[in-house]
């Protein structure tokens, strides 16, 4: 399984699809959602891309997208963006399974991040960093958790705690990229190994 | 110079920023403008991105976006669509510069290409296929164009046009990405040789 894992400012009530930007750079985030999970017409395969939306007024929720079981997705923002408020309004009234393939939880990115770690172990887990080691470098396995955070990036405790964790730093270069442009890039070096 | 030139679908009417895919994919396109000129909170410089827009009920129309000129525009798919929107609004009276670094004119996906090969030579010019030579083995310079189509490709006729132009194929693998995909890798392999 290829994983992702974004730490985001996302709001964590519903919000209005006209304003994306607004709730916390959902557009951002479906974005990141959409480069990860779609090829030209068609999902991917193994994929579970993960967000943390730690904004207003809830935190932390966790919004998974598995796209082995995912359905009526399209890759517009729009429409991405639409099925995280489905998910919001489900986990309302109980309800962890919002839609095929798409799961909500009350789970903060330290839980996630650790639970990747359990089930991967650390060394396949990789946090993207214009410091870290050249990708082309790094040898990767099928199984690979990559982590990434927002415009604002990742805060400097949660930062703490993925190199706690012995998360390894890979980059891409020097340049910074926005988080759905990482995203691409981190999905062609691992298409180009036939992973 | 880095330039595009996106063959699309897209309409030649002012169109709805709640339904992007209905105009002619225009989510598509916005998405592949955000991806071509956007780095982390600072626009590309020396990059322009062309789409021609072939879709009803006037075809051609070209837009272009110039990195350089660019105000007020956002990553997202609507602010982007957005300003296409304007453009094509103020094309019906007549303007041709919309916005800062935001033009458009009554010019079609062959003017254009012919355009850029006198601008550049054949040898800067190339075309996005799965079968073309892989990136990694062409050598490009700073002025570099990169042809590619929307979801449904480039028609036949447009593409004996390419390659009765000298135009090469390159390839960024066999799997087929979605375009705005296309885009961050091309950017990501001329980055990486500092271009």
């Amino acid at each position: 399984m290829r994983e992702f894992i974004l730490f985001s400012r996302g709001i964590t009530r519903e919000f209005k699809l006209n304003d994306l930007p607004n709730a916390g750079r959902m557009d951002l985030i479906a974005r990141c959602i959409s480069t990860a999970i779609f090829l030209s017409y068609s999902l991917r395969k193994d994929v579970k891309f993960h967000v943390v939306l730690n904004g207003p007024p809830s935190p932390p929720l966790t919004v998974t997208f598995f796209t082995n079981e995912l359905k009526n997705v399209s890759p517009d923002e729009r429409n991405v963006a639409s099925h995280i408020n489905i998910a919001i309004k489900n986990f309302k009234i109980g309800k962890k399974n919002s839609e095929p393939g798409i799961y909500i939880d009350k789970k903060s990115f330290e839980q996630l991040v650790r639970e990747k770690v359990e089930e991967y172990g650390s060394e396949n887990v990789f946090y993207l960093h214009v410091e870290g080691e050249d990708i082309r470098n790094v040898e990767m396995e099928n199984d690979s958790v990559f982590i990434l955070g927002d415009n604002k990036g990742i805060p400097k405790r949660e930062e703490n705690f993925i190199l706690r964790n012995k998360i390894r730093k890979v980059s891409i270069g020097k340049i910074e990229y926005l988080s759905s442009q990482v995203i691409a890039i981190i999905n062609y070096e691992m298409d180009r190994r036939g992973l």
